[in-house]
């Protein structure tokens, strides 16, 4: 694996954004998770955040050999067809995308499907689909590191061409639900019944296949060390995801995490680099069963909660202008000195 | 009061929308309170909704004469102090309006002190602040009216210089989350315990003697009618903003609700036309006790829940991007058909 060093947060650029803001002419704590979000910003910008003029989302993308057991709603031809829907930006992460003003990268982790050309696809493909973690290890041991050095070097790859002042993460991959819902039960010891969920919208049938493929799956791996556990129920975006996660942290690059899929990522880059996690920000709660399980035990408490289970980075485009908003208020309102306002209980009992 | 007639929402449009959202590229539902959103948005505007190019943000401001009882953190002169601020733009709802790129708009309907002139500065005073409504009537009978008029006359200022899309509506008003709990108390019948916060931050003593003011308030108008009501426990800002919001909906322009305060001003809207409500959006709940029974009353779901008690429209300026969002969700992506996507269950047991 590529080396990784994360810096630690700067707690004194932190410390001193909250004694700003809590001079700001409005009442102390008054504007709630935005003050946190621009005071944990300030940490790991080491100073005032920049307004994040640059904003890059990465889509990792991948296919899943476990899709055979009938665990999905949709086939697994519609991870090219939605790559595709990315770079013509058709799809609903273009769309938001447009709101937050940030450019979407697709990552090829691992797409079975050929993929066109495209400026802003990056090709890092490890393998052409996993292979059934229903029935065998997902990926073999050597391509952990390199579906996680996949994912540094298309941080290098994104970093080179626009620079980002902030990077969400979103994923596409029929049936990586289920390679996330594995991977959150080994990494949480949650029950397979507490974080397996539709995915896309599976019906019962399904959903009973997804549950039993799941729990038989993380009891194979009981006890073994992290690099097996993702080899045997991984997926390549989630892991490449992982890689994206570090680097953009090592780089001190906040990074916004979508759902489901994106919190399993940030629990393998929990296991390599739990510092890691400092430069994480939780764009939303999901609804897919779960979610709240892996937000938690990662430490982080999501900012929205608008019932969303699509990925693609959807609900981390709509956190970008929370960021903006947190970075504004530190850096361009005014303290109650500068802008010459009473300050609280001047004239309380008057 | 000015004659206000408020359109039916357009059921066939927002079922067209809906139609159209179940068939983009996306797991059916898988956008959640965005895809509600747009369906809403569709019924207001009658067909699609536009991408909102033009904003709109209008601060209400007014003074209270029952700060007189110790019943606020802050002193009235802040009233004036903030909406300098706002038009000075260094603070919080100028960073979050930059955000959201919209244009921020003062409504002077009931300030003490004198106000500079101004060109986003609206005059329309009815009085120099209420008066103390835990002693007498916080305005005459007309003033009501009056008020509701002003609002409605604001919102015809905007509409001519901006003519905007959508409008965000705020408040600012030392001592105005009194009135607004006697309001939300008398027209949903909550205990003034369960209504009376903190508002800005005043401490226990205050505490108390806010509910004892609210409590005793309420009490003196039980069986009056709305007007009577409003007038006892009202704040020009709060009614002025009903009269913006009723304007409002009359033009079909939805109208993003911010918190506590404005809240009151929208079940004053409602003892009016019941049918305005149709146009509004709850951008958030406030952290403010009492602001989710109002919700509930006014039959609104908050898209933000970010523990925020500011005021100022604040909530609602970090609403407007989901808004947009909505928008091009329904505007932007091409169905399964148009981009050739396999949909769900094509071959779910292949």
């Amino acid at each position: 694996m590529l080396p990784i060093s994360i810096p630690p947060l700067d707690t004194a650029a932190a410390h001193a954004a909250r004694e700003r803001i809590d001079q700001l002419t409005k009442p102390v704590g008054s504007l709630g998770r935005i003050e946190e979000l621009a005071e944990r910003l300030a940490g790991m910008h080491g100073g005032l955040p920049p307004l994040y003029e640059r904003r890059a989302i990465v889509v990792g993308a991948g296919d899943h050999g476990v899709t055979a057991e009938g665990v999905s709603a949709y086939p697994s031809e519609v991870t090219p067809q939605m790559v595709g829907a990315f770079l013509g930006e058709f799809a609903a992460i273009n769309a938001f995308a447009r709101v937050a003003r940030a450019e979407v990268f697709v990552a090829n982790f691992g797409v079975t499907g050929s993929l066109p050309q495209h400026p802003r696809l990056l090709d890092r493909n490890i393998a052409r689909g996993t292979r059934n973690l229903a029935r065998e290890a997902a990926m073999p041991d050597e391509h952990v590191d390199a579906a996680i050095d996949a994912g540094i070097r298309v941080f290098a790859d994104v970093d080179a061409r626009v620079h980002p002042e902030i990077v969400a993460l979103g994923e596409m991959g029929i049936g990586n639900s289920t390679s996330a819902a594995a991977l959150i039960c080994a990494f949480t010891g949650a029950d397979a019944c507490e974080v397996v969920g539709r995915g896309t919208g599976v019906d019962d049938g399904g959903l009973q296949r997804k549950q039993r493929v799941v729990a038989d799956a993380v009891e194979r791996v009981r006890g073994a060390d992290w690099r097996t556990v993702v080899a045997e129920l991984g997926g390549y975006e989630i892991v490449g995801l992982a890689g994206v996660l570090l680097a953009a942290a090592q780089a001190r690059v906040p990074v916004v995490l979508d759902g489901f899929i994106v919190s399993a990522a940030a629990l393998v880059a929990q296991q390599i680099e739990p510092s890691a996690l400092g430069y994480c920000i939780a764009a939303h709660r999901s609804r897919e069963l779960g979610h709240a399980i892996a937000l938690r035990h990662l430490g982080l408490v999501p900012l929205l909660d608008l019932d969303l289970r699509l990925g693609e980075a959807s609900g981390a485009a709509l956190a970008l202008p929370l960021c903006e908003a947190a970075a504004r208020m530190v850096r361009e309102m005014k303290t109650f000195a500068q802008a010459g306002v009473a300050t609280a209980n001047a004239q309380i009992e008057a």
